[in-house]
């Protein structure tokens, strides 16, 4: 592995611009390739080699990052390229589900074809930076190889396992936990506009609470035993307060107009572990309905 | 005002007792009430005056501090009172609607009680520290009257507005995010556990996302401008991706057994917006479906 190693780039969404544009910053020969040829404007100025098909960007080089909206794509895409694609290594950055990366690796391994898995846990502008995660599944021989190369798109590359789909579970996970925080801040935004709160007057709350107590309750290894332990006593919050709190919630919002319909099945949650008798307990019981 | 004004603790819940506890470390005379009398036992010890009921308890004091499950539990408890009230006051911290608290502020005035409304953007250990944030709304002379004697339950101590009801409608906007930021780590971590990942295992990346990823996120003042001007152009993450994201995760958590319900409704809500042809605008935008 050198810095010159040839790389081709599919896909030039947000995303697919950021990976190519970190591999021709760090001087390495990259072709690109996208279905709406404007895309690849930018970066033929900047020194990329424009393909015209995506068997021709596959041809130049011998990893082939692939970063398009989804796995069906990505299909349509590369699987009738398989004769091209033989021998070369494809890195897989989409985000789907596991098992629909795991079928890919089965049939490209069948086709005599690399292939990595990867989950991008940064936003484009983060691409290339040391605090860029990139999480890998797959071939453990195979990330080794590349890993110098694999670098280049985020310092925090990391390799997880030899099984293919656990990159997109780590994805999953992390982007759940993504949408709660970002639907749950626009909803307490939309509740401070009715009484005319900015988000830039609010910011100093956001900021306090995000890290004076959103945070550190889930970052303590505290909470992460009290879920690993299934052990819910608590001298902290109980279950009924919060099934209370959620109420409020609910009830207020509606007053103010704000739609409530996503706090509404976390309430049915909550309200049936008070009716089960878990009052007492501490809110983490509602782990207790989404595992069996 | 001195450090021995003599304070009534009403509600001695998980809350209400460290707040007892706060002001009995401070050296104030302490009465307290609750309506299972057992939860005094430990402040009696600590030298809390333990009172037989509510009436006796106001009458031991000219500071009355509330903090009950409820506002109705409020009301039924100390709107009997009206008589032992008068010329006291009511530090009001129970959860509730800000128009339960501008209410319960109307009849006060009409019954010649003092009376502040705050709530409590903190749990239960973290009270008497400098970080425990306590907004309050209500009579500005009032509260610059007993800030000192209220900064014993914590640094944080904040006054905001004449608007008796706006303490609970920043405590509504921050418990909000709170659930949001509790229930979608639930949910990630149930889709770990399908695959023995435990939550002490999965730590350094709840730790890093948080740090590097949703708190920047939502702290930047950028952040907040996108709000207040409703400018959801991007060049980072459209909203077609994001809804291919959440599709994503609800078909995984179904494959893998984990209840998704309450990301129906914030799918649906991405849907309509691609739908409505904002597909290349940032997923902020969703923001215009909560405002009116
Ligand atoms: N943006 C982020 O913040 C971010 C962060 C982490 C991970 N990701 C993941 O990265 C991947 C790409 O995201 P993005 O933000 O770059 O999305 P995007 O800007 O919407 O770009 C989507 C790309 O997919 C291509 N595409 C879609 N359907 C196709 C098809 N049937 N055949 C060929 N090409 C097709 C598009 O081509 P056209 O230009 O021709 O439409 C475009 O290049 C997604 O899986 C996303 O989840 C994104
Ligand atoms: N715990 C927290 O982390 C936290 C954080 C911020 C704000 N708060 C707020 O603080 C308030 C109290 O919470 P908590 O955690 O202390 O709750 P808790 O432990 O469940 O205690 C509830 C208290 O309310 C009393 N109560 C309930 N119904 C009553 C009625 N009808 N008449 C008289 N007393 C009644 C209970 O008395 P019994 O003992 O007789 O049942 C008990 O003292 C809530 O509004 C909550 O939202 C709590």
């Amino acid at each position: 592995m050198n810095d010159l190693l040839p790389i081709t780039v599919l896909g030039l969404g947000n995303m697919g611009r950021s990976l190519a544009a970190a591999y021709l910053a760090a001087g390495h020969p990259v072709t690109v390739w996208n279905r709406s040829a404007d895309k690849a404007d930018q970066l033929a100025r900047s020194g990329a080699v424009r393909a015209e098909t995506a068997a021709k960007a596959i041809a130049a080089s011998g990893m082939i990052v692939v970063c398009l909206s989804t796995y069906e794509a990505v299909r349509s895409t590369i699987m009738p390229l398989e004769t091209e694609l033989a021998g070369r290594v494809i890195i897989n950055l989409t985000t789907g589900t596991p098992d629909e990366a795991r079928q890919l690796d089965t049939w490209a391994k069948e086709k005599g074809i690399g292939y990595l898995d990867g989950a991008i846990m940064a936003v484009p502008p983060m691409i290339g930076s040391p605090e860029a995660l990139i999480l890998y599944g797959g071939k453990k021989e195979l990330f080794e190889e590349y890993q110098p190369v694999l670098q280049v798109m985020g310092g925090g590359t990391t390799y997880l396992s030899e099984d293919t789909g656990v990159a997109l579970l780590y994805d999953l996970a992390m982007l759940t936990m993504l949408y709660g925080a970002w639907y749950s801040y626009f909803h307490a935004h939309a509740l401070l506009r009715t009484a005319n709160i900015s988000a830039e007057m609010f910011l100093p709350y956001t900021t306090n609470w995000l890290q004076h107590l959103i945070v550190p309750s889930l970052t303590s290894p505290e909470a992460a035993r009290i879920l690993d332990e299934g052990d819910y006593t608590t001298a902290v919050s109980n279950m009924t307060i919060n099934k209370l709190g959620l109420d409020n919630i609910v009830k207020s919002s509606r007053e103010l107009g704000v739609p409530a319909d996503w706090l509404l099945p976390i309430q049915a949650v909550a309200d049936q572990m008070v009716a089960k008798g878990y009052g007492n307990d501490g809110f983490e019981r509602v782990f207790e309905s989404m595992i069996n």
